[in-house]
């Protein structure tokens, strides 16, 4: 049979260089010398000072005599002000370069306040697709959780504080230089954060995976990803010290990192961003809590890919209906969560009706909502809110 | 049971932006006008003109009033003193930038002229690893066959006329700063040149997954890349104009080459850029006689992998012994050229004796060598070609 249409969209696909493996952490100063630079910014946290990934950095740049800033601040879902207090100290220390250890606070954080350096007025003005006007300082990150990916992807996630919602910044121009990808880095990552870490980068992957933006590319990456994380989540929430999984995990991470990068997101994201910056609650909880009521919800308009991610599980569909296909695969997820003790739901967060209306309308307008296989109106993302608490 | 050593080594990841789809071709402008260009050079070739692609880009600029040099005069295997002559346009016309339209010939040509633009010396200076010091003009290539994959390598293969060998030059500067890729290009493609360039990206992937320089993102692309070909390369052959299956060969393509820029290659290609070289002999076909043969010289040193592969195509394995195992695998890719109709030996180029000696010589120090499961003496590779003319 001979088809004339084409198969595939037109679809881009842009990536950072990395650099992956247990040890690589030492590469840093070898990237400082390639580039040239010579006095850089370490955007880092507490944690990570206390775990000792920080320490590293900064021995490193000791052994080759560059002076660095270091800014330690940057708290969960990172706030527009701690973005400005990040490029008024980079400013104020003349820094050329940022280098980021940390997990996606801390990446998104450093890449907003790279922006702010060479760009005029507020970070607010930057929400939105493809805002940034002139380039940025060269940025280097380390990730240190193995979900947001922040270190290869085209997005910032960002809190407006006044408003309370999370906003999305998304440009190429927020692809680091290099990422360094150590897995050695999950050592350290407390348990629950390994969990939450890793049911955001499930999302990223199955998110990307049914997103109107995704390609054949984006797709391996994706169904990759999904693979690792159902075969390996398990694993690491008993043992999340075994250097194996935490490869995997990692390894996963980057993957759905560079698949959502390219494809987008869908309507898990919209409101996680939504929730997340309204309740100040740790993002891939609030992923993980929507991820599986999301599909119930979606599954009518993308079928063919939903199944097609059980059929990577390893499912034979053949013989289902679609109600049953959609069932496996909301059951798969949920069986997931629960082997590995995550029991969060909508209800915990006790939403209240006027904060489901602000949610709601931050939610529909969020970019990743474009790229979701269908457009809810305000309506039925309130009455999908409703229903699940 | 708990392992302490890491599974994967410490690897490196690098690709270009592109963009892939059907009518991407009409893309060039606007990336022209992104990267602020305004006089580049066309590097192409007479097949190219006839068939109408390049005239599709000179409309595009004549579209927004960009004047441009055009370079058509690229030979299969392009040779040193060519590399030169472009680089004389582009110096004579002051171009800013390069528009690669056509298969790997023309695509290694214009990157090793680009090498011209801003280092000095000879192409030849430049052969082996990592020898460019000064960056190249930007490059946008549009691949026209479905195996070179130079548009997204770090990779320019240029013939060493006076002695008769294929140089390669692997740089991280090579890397085009956008691929094109476009399915449509592959519709006026011989039948001939379709399938010698399937088998090209065929052997990147099975070289690549094997490579000592693989990695687990290389390793996905390889087996991806496999898969896609041994299940189109036979209906295409049959049905050569169908666009479902010219998209699915470029993509294959594209993944091939995204696994080999950054794992490298083997001994096919250290001998095929030698025999090439010195019998003037088109590249895809030297790989696709030489591929099954290697598999049984390297097997021994790369077992598990090659056992890999054929799992990824489906096979069981478990109740085979190794030699049969080998057999599998060698059969299989025997089986492809057969009902593709790809029928050429080691014994139709009719080597002779003075020729394998200087053959086998360039192929030991061909950097392809240094990533094959094993390096051979030059003894060993003497005999390997003996054995098989």
């Amino acid at each position: 049979m001979k088809k004339k249409e084409s198969m595939y969209g037109i679809s881009k696909f842009v990536a950072p260089e990395f650099i992956f493996g247990t040890d690589s952490i030492g590469y840093v100063k070898r990237y400082l010398k390639n580039f040239s630079l010579t006095s850089p910014i370490v955007v880092t946290d507490s944690g990570l000072l206390k775990a000792g990934w920080a320490n590293i950095i900064f021995k490193q740049l000791e052994e080759i005599n560059i002076k660095y800033c270091v800014f330690k601040d940057i708290t969960e879902n990172p706030k527009d002000y701690e973005v400005e207090e990040i490029a008024k100290v980079i400013r104020g220390c003349n820094c050329d370069s940022i280098i980021a250890v940390g997990g996606g606070s801390v990446i998104d954080a450093a890449k907003a306040a790279g922006i702010m350096c060479t760009n005029p007025g507020s970070i607010r003005d930057y929400e939105g697709i493809d805002k940034i006007v002139h380039p940025m300082p060269p940025i280097i990150c380390i990730p240190t959780t193995c979900g947001s990916s922040a270190d290869v992807s085209q997005f910032a996630i960002i809190t407006n504080t006044d408003e309370k919602y999370k906003m999305a910044i998304v440009s190429k121009s927020l692809i680091p230089d290099i990422s360094i990808i150590d897995p050695k880095t999950l050592t350290t990552l407390p348990k629950e954060l390994l969990i939450a870490t890793s049911l955001d980068a499930l999302t990223h992957a199955v998110e990307s995976y049914v997103s109107l933006g995704s390609s054949p590319i984006t797709d391996m990456f994706a169904l990759k990803a999904i693979k690792l994380i159902f075969e390996t989540l398990p694993k690491a929430a008993r043992d999340p010290k075994n250097i194996n999984y935490l490869e995997d995990l990692i390894l996963a991470s980057l993957v759905a990192g560079l698949a959502f990068s390219n494809a987008s997101l869908g309507m898990v994201h919209a409101i996680a961003h939504s929730i997340g910056g309204y309740k100040n609650i740790r993002h891939g909880t609030c992923n993980a809590i929507l991820l599986d009521s999301i599909i119930d919800f979606n599954y009518a308009y993308a079928a063919y890919r939903y199944d097609k991610i059980s059929e990577s599980l390893g499912y034979d569909l053949k013989n289902l209906k679609e109600e049953d296909r959609k069932k496996l695969l909301i059951e798969d997820i949920i069986d997931l969560k629960n082997k590995i003790g995550f029991n969060i739901t909508l209800k915990d967060l006790q939403l209240k009706e006027g904060e489901i209306d602000i949610i709601s309308r931050h939610a529909v307008n969020d970019p990743c909502m474009l790229t979701n296989p269908v457009m809810p109106t305000l309506e039925e993302v309130k009455e999908f809110i409703e229903r699940n608490i």
